[in-house]
């Protein structure tokens, strides 16, 4: 039933289509008329994406992305106020992506609402593979500037919160209709659901396979949503 | 139960009882005659794995750590060969910390197999929580430095299997009395508990919060070993 997602092609958010423009939901600059600014805007946010999913936060340098980019310093600084900013721009249009996955999988109301969850991790799965196992951003990064960031360690903690209420709408549906006990809390289990997923994914991380995101659905659904 | 645990004072890894010298177990230097090396190292390696696990890797300079600790350059090279050996021994006193827990808490043959894997989960859940709730260093370091030293992502994940390795034991006890089903597989199974905690510990790190830890312990010993 896994495998059976990847024979459709997993969307990328490296590969972006370059006719539509894409905003960043907390951009706090005005979109520029001139479409060769956005065109280096979303090149930046593009190659920062990989390269954040890579090494992290303190490890990406901004002159090694402008040396992959072929961006000037100062086009950078036009769209980024700082090297702080542009990483919360790229977790912007990562989150963006996420809850793409989310309104693709939950929006699908022929399906039971538990298939509907399970659908978004399998599609969430399917972008991990597509990235090469690097893991969930928001994870990788929280860890990293938890401890040192207070924004970012607020930002990070409302993406998650974000999601699990997202999905705790499904399991409120499955509860009502009694495929899930009624005492059970929809939140709490999306919450445990999110958490053990993003274990599952660091893991998938270190050892470069789908094993643990598979094992991490596959208990979620026979165990946690029992 | 779990707040019981709270009633013992916790061991924390940064208050170490000077008479006692402590070897890394990958020391490539040979114990020094000198006490007062020991101690210096020992420094070195408490006042870093504060700090590692504070700041994560690439944050931590070796410069900060000298000034903290009022050790001399040439005293830090003396002990170790770079950063990175550094690391590599803060690890392994953090990873001799959690074996030193997984011998009290499986060596307690007096409690049902399954009790001692969920003792060993609340021993750690009371370390996370003497350190502040900053999660595991483990888990920390293996995301940031996973995907650009291999050395590394192949040592936290020879981390992990060998925790994993250890809490199979008990579980296949578990299976072998009746406690689990005869068809559980018990690495499979110890390797979910601990995904399912790891991403437990990033939220808790999140979070500053037992909660998350709380619920992985409730989910895992209610739902996954069901």
């Amino acid at each position: 039933m896994i495998l059976r997602l990847f024979n459709t092609p997993p969307r990328s958010p490296v590969v972006i289509d370059p006719v539509i423009p894409s905003e960043p939901m907390t951009s706090t600059s005005i979109p520029s008329p001139d479409q060769s600014l956005h065109i280096t805007k979303r090149r930046l946010l593009d190659v920062g994406l990989a390269t954040l999913l890579e090494r992290g936060y303190n490890a990406t340098g901004i002159q090694d992305l402008l040396v992959a980019t072929s961006v000037p310093k100062g086009s950078f600084y036009h769209h980024f106020v700082s090297k702080e900013d542009f990483a919360l721009h790229v977790v912007d249009r990562y989150l963006a992506e996420v809850h793409a996955l989310l309104d693709q999988a939950l929006g699908d109301t022929d399906r039971a609402p538990l298939e509907r969850v399970r659908s978004f991790f399998e599609r969430l799965m399917a972008l991990y593979a597509s990235q090469g196992y690097l893991g969930s951003l928001i994870g990788l990064l929280g860890q990293e500037l938890a401890a040192v960031n207070t924004a970012f360690r607020r930002r990070m903690e409302g993406a998650f919160d974000g999601i699990a209420r997202r999905l705790a709408e499904p399991l409120e549906e499955a509860r009502r209709r009694g495929d899930l006990p009624a005492e059970a809390d929809p939140l709490q289990a999306a919450n445990l659901m999110l958490d053990c997923w993003e274990g599952a994914a660091a893991r998938s991380r270190l050892l470069r396979s789908a094993a643990p995101l598979e094992a991490a659905i596959e208990v979620s659904f026979r165990t946690v949503l029992a």
